[in-house]
């Protein structure tokens, strides 16, 4: 197993995402036993889970950002299969509505966040707000800037809370996106799926990117660390998410309540 | 296949749950294949609700009610496993909180309806407030007695507004229960499960199971039908509950968004 916690952005690293690998085969390159490995793991994921839940003193709460087609949808459904949906939450963070917009930015992620023995997936997050919002100039530098500080406050007061906090950003480069919306067009059962939006978004790569790296840079804390998971192939993607959710998952270590004195109970008919 | 549709409660049909079989062995002794077709229909389901969440302008809810220990929490883990948990929500109501108590009792479960493209489950739901607070007089039966039209005014507004209600009645046998409750006792792994307040609510099988027959036939619409499952063999009960809704999925017939005309579009490097 490749040692995937060197994808961790460190406290003050700088971030340079353009020499940042965007392909999983530098890490490993044998695809065979990484789908093997990761099935194993996501039974460990499916266990562990089921532990968290029995418990309920603590909570789990997974971030995803990435580009347009950079997997965020795959990643949740492939990573989270089989695992109990009574015990994960996933929240898909779109374009704010009025009632939104009309608080403050962390309102409606406070109101998504994780209950005891919950996994909270969020599919989009906060960060939006310090991406897309400042690549459009949707507000003013002077409004977006004091949100790196405000988010890492609010995490650290949702650690303090007894959540744990992990954020995954899912790298993939230029030209494995383009390859991904040309698969979307050339696959008439895709077409859906494609945004004319996401087009328009791509000839801000390099604002987005560097969007990303400051939020990287700044928002790496050492209880909320992001990790850059190079994300060019799925299966390489998926089992580095899923074995780092179950590294966590063990550091979390639920355990199942302590069971009551129970000699005393009969059951009549 | 047997025809689940049997297990339907019409409306102005009279229920007695000790007349109601809990043996699912009735309906189709072969356990293997049950498990085997209940495996194939997931699949189905699976499949229906990646349409579902596709097309996003309908939503499905799933209602789950049954005696302790009755599989409510089984049931859902083993029916919607694989299911892409970004399609579906799964709501379990506890004993309502004081800012809960201090609105009508459907304000919480209002907040909780699904979104189009959704499948929302509820484990234990707004009929919590005919059945625990009728039989220990929570409430005066002034308050609990209009509650049957104010629900089903209220199923009927989600019903006008896209929404497919399914509920499910988990039945079991007064002896199962003592089975079940016994497993949990005799194994210790099992011990934090059980719960001395279940104990005492079998005390009051009887008032339960009016309570439940009176739930039956007042709130068994034709757009938000009961069916009460046999679900003392967790093989039939996942089998029916499951080809139910990929029954009830394919009448609402998601479909694929039209794809637009995207013969245009060119992708720059």
């Amino acid at each position: 197993m490749p040692d995937f916690s060197q994808h961790r952005i460190k406290p003050g690293q700088k971030v340079d995402l353009r020499k940042t690998e965007t392909d999983g085969r530098s890490f490993e390159p044998d695809r065979d036993k990484c789908e093997r490995e990761f099935r194993t793991v996501r039974e460990e994921l499916i266990e562990l889970q089921e532990r968290l839940n029995a418990e309920s003193r603590q909570k789990l709460l997974v971030v995803f950002q990435a580009m347009d087609a950079g997997g965020k949808d795959g990643t949740i459904r492939s990573v989270f299969k089989g695992v109990n949906p009574q015990g994960v939450s996933v929240t898909a963070f779109k374009k704010p509505t009025e009632q939104e917009l009309s608080r403050d930015f962390l309102w409606r992620v406070h109101m998504a966040v994780p209950a005891n023995g919950m996994i909270g997936v969020f599919n989009r997050s906060h960060y939006e707000d310090v991406l897309v919002v400042r690549v459009h100039n949707i507000v003013p530098e002077s409004v977006w800037k004091p949100r790196y500080d405000q988010i890492n406050q609010f995490e650290e007061l949702l650690t303090q809370s007894n959540t744990t906090i992990i954020k995954f950003f899912l790298h993939i480069a230029k030209k494995e996106q383009k390859q991904r919306f040309q698969e979307r067009l050339d696959d008439p059962a895709k077409h859906w799926k494609f945004d004319r939006e996401d087009l328009a978004k791509r000839e801000y790569w390099d604002d987005y990117r560097r969007a990303f790296e400051d939020m990287l840079e700044k928002c790496s804390t050492k209880s909320a660390p992001w990790y850059v998971i190079p994300a060019d192939q799925n299966w390489y993607r998926d089992y580095a998410v899923c074995s780092l959710l179950v590294d966590i998952l063990k550091k979390m270590d639920p355990k199942y309540p302590t069971p009551p004195d129970l000699s005393d109970v009969r059951i009549e008919d």
